[in-house]
């Protein structure tokens, strides 16, 4: 019985199932869950408390007479989150002084509630008399959605149902306010609600909370919400930005508010898993595909703008305005990880693994208690930085504290999403050292990836007759050795071994680790002439601290002839490995005038190019741990004409 | 006596002055204004009427019982800035049906404004009793100073003083509103008042209005504002964003808001002008450096972020998300042409020439009645258009209409901008056929430029002893012809041509219009890779509507080994000069999926290019006036193994 968000129905038309037991013990993962668990969970109450969020519930419940607290009408969201992280933590390790901590929260939550189930500080404590008025900015099926989250996480931690009991009042009072003839006929400006509706249908049972979600997937799309304007004429947010533009079976491509989309599709995919509805299914791969073929950044970041913390048109996707919120690269890893159990296609969880060792993880930072809301690939000498969410430096908590928290339930579960299994066997998707069951065996897997490549699988329990282990070959492996030999990577990248198994059987599997010398289609204008580096699942980057005094990044190029070399350094970063690779420093060049006339443009690319410089890339997920400054993922490559 | 929109006083600190008389006559902007006078400019009432501006007025005069109509309390300011092209366009060409309109309007203005002196209608209708008490988003100053120089122009152009009451009643007001010690000591979030108040000090002679802008130049950059956070978490604007972060003689780039800042540097401009402080025209000039040199569009658009319509950092120039607002690039010129005459350099007016051929005229399109807002230097097939004042498609009126009667402004006031005059003689910044009195002498200049480089410059008047015409040579004519002779581009740009002049004599300039093949500075990493075509003042852009049927544009690389050719085309968008091309299909490529990959990155660049296409190059100004579709102005290079 799986302990982790996603439990399917026995009905469910999913091709794989998740694993019903899922440790990480050791490695790379291991380690970033210690420091959430012993840094960033425990340090969530306190900065609730600092933030205002608590003092809303105490508000609410009437035992404090203080104004509503916080920019926003969903700063309970925030509390719903941790509270999901850290029952996923109690699953995962029973803490006497964390449990003490979920139970006063959730004691809050139960005190705030309204007798008719509404539980939503803003509008209890700020706007009494004005709920359900606001859909498009209020967030409240937003806040309820995250409150059925942590209350499903809670149950399935603990067995214990004070805060499912929350939960079910408030969808009880949602289903008597929502639908046809009823007081509200429109969906709410965020997603979210959807996915929580059929995750608490898979928890209780209870039928009616599946078909509420299908209510609002179906009313989604058909124009319930007017499309809206904001002030100072900078933000024109028409109804894609809430996703109301087009029915998600209609829509070809991602589109709007990047959270708001692939929570939708997460919803949008439980749903399609439940019903087995093909032509959501079918809309659901066609727009995760043009997400992935035009609108992903190469750190699986997405959202290409500032503007409506929107994805792009395709192709859009400019490294040094990425917006790439934290948030966004969750939501990612959620609606393919539905997709993956879905559909039983290898691919969704190759991008799931680059999501999570780039995109997402360089959303904390290494003490566990710095974040960054926006990932962007690239930030110059003179960036010009503000305080605020949306600054690429490293911020202890943000007025809009929607990441934190996100970063926490995931890592909190991440087990969950690293095996699955069926009736053939077990799948490995992820190689995240620890122990997973599923498809009526057990595996134990172990190594030091993704610094080195040799993973060792061991098959600790096994059904008598044949049975398959599946490893996940990524696309970057196009070989990958097994035990002595070396295998193809098969085409739907599945490395199936069927066997009869005797336990404690072991498997390695060794990915070639080369340094990858990464370009983009030519359509990704903004990356033109430039390469990246990259070494199994990760993404490197270049920052100005690692350069020698006088060298600016921003006048760097990569020579191309000399093959980076990786290097592990156990003191760097808290153990990182390093590529080693040769630069070039431009030509001064451009001066301090017109930046545009003949020739200008081709020092980049052909033109000639001046001293060598070493370079030492690090992994970008650990980019802006050490200093601020200058920071790029994409390297101009240096002209032939350099000797 | 000047009739445009700067008068200096006599104690002005400048080197140059403004023509006294100045008449464009023919020629290329002498169409577009005939198109501003017979369409542009009548439409503008029946604009205003039918988005309710003055319905507003009839509102606030008690003459309409209606609701205020509108998304911006700046409604009033569309207003004020249409009756300032109106009486530029009457200074140039009296007309009676105009003078009408105008008057009806004046009346309206005087019938809404409080006895007091108060006229702003989203506060008089919206929210009476709140004036003065939103100074971030109010918009009261700024729209004060449009009334301003709408009273200015009114006043200069017809000698009545009908305007200028109303004005002089509403800066009474200000004056005992604001300042140390009285209601208000603050800013307005929109700069705008300083350069209308240095103006109306001009033109009353009362130093009261100078003071009263220097106040306001003074006090902003020390936060008087509080910075402020938009809804949705989408739009952190800092004191950046309203010119209230940094004063302006500290600050060492420009920054936030671009119509802000270039509004606040123009005033600022004129408060240098008529002081004669050096601290200040020193910032002015060290900003307008750093403008140019990193944060200007090859078009002269400025402002890179759709987010806050802002800059961004320095190098920071997406052409296919550049916001480059066409208000933007009109307070470019404005600033520009204030240094131009403040500092005596040629460069400004470079810049000027570029803007208005190019990032300005863009905005309005060739019929005179569909505008664009954003200027974007690329549209990509894939470009997800949506209604609204950012898309980039042609748009009959704005829900913000700043742009629309700005542009009708600049071009009914444009014979201002054309030529100076100082103790030695005339200068000619733009070569517009017409005739310039400046320099106790008059020059009538002809030609067709920018289609042909040839121009005759007539020497109307001239004093009795040796008098300086001064001709600025643009800096890509690194020589130029002259009379039967050629001439190197004098190291300042001024070809000064000092002897004893008999009326009537002539002279033949011809500036070489060879085309040019233009790079980027690789610090502006977008374009990295590209190139653009430029001839004369213009700069050119491809358009997916010229290309062969099944040809994308976002499939093509130009062939660099052509030299591409001008030809004239009478019939085509009004009588263009194209630019014929070769260009190469690039090797299909990419498909749909995962757009990185080892090389992917080559064919831009270095890689093969495939079948030869023949390309037409249209003027950037002209684009998207015949269909929909891509667009692009930075072309990929196509690779040397191209046979």
């Amino acid at each position: 019985m799986t302990h982790g968000p996603i439990r399917l129905t026995s009905a469910a038309h999913a091709r794989l199932r998740p694993a019903t037991e899922a440790r990480i013990t050791g490695g790379f993962w291991a380690a970033r869950r210690h420091t959430n668990a012993t840094v960033s969970i425990p340090q969530g109450p306190r900065k609730l408390e600092s933030a205002g969020n608590l003092g809303n519930l105490r508000a609410a419940a009437g035992a404090a007479d203080t104004d509503f607290t916080g920019d926003f009408p969903f700063q309970d969201s925030d509390v719903h989150k941790w509270l999901e992280a850290a029952s996923w933590q109690l699953a995962d390790t029973p803490d006497a002084e964390l449990a003490g901590e979920v139970d006063r929260l959730i004691a809050l939550l139960a005190a705030a509630q309204e007798p008719d189930g509404y539980l939503q500080t803003h509008y209890q404590v700020k706007h009494p008399g004005r709920r359900w008025q606001d859909l498009r900015w209020g967030h409240e099926l937003y806040c309820a959605g995250h409150l059925m989250q942590a209350a499903v996480a809670h149950h399935r931690a603990t067995g214990r149902t004070a805060l499912l009991e929350v939960a079910l009042r408030f969808a009880a009072h949602i289903e008597e306010t929502f639908g046809p003839g009823r007081a509200v006929d429109a969906v709410c400006g965020h997603p979210e609600i959807e996915t929580a509706l059929v995750e608490l249908y898979r928890e209780t049972g209870e039928r009616r909370w599946l078909d509420l979600a299908a209510y609002f997937v179906d009313l989604r799309g058909h124009g319930s919400l007017e499309p809206g304007f904001e002030r100072g004429g900078e933000s024109v947010t028409g109804g894609a930005y809430w996703q109301d533009e087009v029915p998600v079976r209609a829509a070809r491509t991602v589109t709007g508010h990047a959270v708001r989309q692939l929570y939708l599709l997460a919803g949008a995919a439980d749903l399609a898993t439940e019903t087995g509805e093909g032509e959501l299914r079918e809309a659901l791969e066609r727009l995760w595909s043009a997400m992935v073929s035009g609108k992903t950044y190469l750190t699986g970041g997405v959202g290409a703008r500032y503007e409506g913390e929107a994805f792009g048109d395709a192709y859009e996707l400019p490294p040094d305005r990425a917006y790439a919120e934290t948030c966004a690269a969750i939501a990612s890893v959620q609606f393919g990880w539905r997709m993956a159990l879905l559909t039983g296609e290898s691919r969704y969880s190759d991008l799931i693994e680059r999501t999570l060792y780039n995109g997402f993880l360089s959303g904390i930072g290494l003490d566990g208690e710095r974040w960054l809301y926006v990932n962007p690939l690239q930030v110059r000498e003179g960036y010009e930085f503000r305080p605020g969410d949306q600054s690429a430096r490293r911020t202890p908590w943000f007025r809009c504290a929607c990441c934190p928290p996100n970063v926490m339930r995931l890592l909190a579960s991440l087990p969950h999403y690293v095996a699955s299994g069926d009736d053939t066997g077990l799948q490995v998707h992820q190689y995240a050292c620890g122990r997973y069951a599923a498809g009526g065996g057990a595996v134990t897997v172990a190594g030091d990836y993704p610094w080195d490549g040799r993973i060792e699988i061991t098959v600790d329990e096994a059904p008598a007759g044949p049975w398959t282990l599946a490893l996940r070959i990524p696309p970057w492996a196009a070989t990958a050795g097994l035990d002595g030999g070396t295998v193809e990577r098969p085409a739907d990248g599945w490395l199936r071994l069927r066997r009869v198994w005797s336990p404690g059987e072991r498997v390695e599997l060794r990915l070639p680790l080369d340094v990858r010398v990464t370009g983009a289609d030519p359509r990704v204008d903004a990356v033109r002439g430039t390469v990246a580096l990259e070494r199994g699942p990760l993404v490197y980057c270049l920052e100005q601290t690692d350069l020698p005094p006088g060298v600016s990044l921003d006048a760097l190029a990569l020579d191309p002839e000399r093959v980076p070399v990786a290097e592990h350094r156990p003191g760097l970063l808290g153990g990182v490995t390093v590529l080693r690779a040769r630069g070039r420093v431009r030509a001064a060049g451009g001066g301090a005038g017109w930046p545009y006339g003949a020739g200008a443009g081709e020092d980049a690319v052909d033109g000639p190019a001046g001293d060598p410089v070493e370079l030492t890339a690090v992994p970008y997920h650990a980019w802006a741990n050490r200093a601020d400054g200058a920071m790029r993922v994409w390297l101009p490559r240096a002209g032939g004409g350099a000797g």
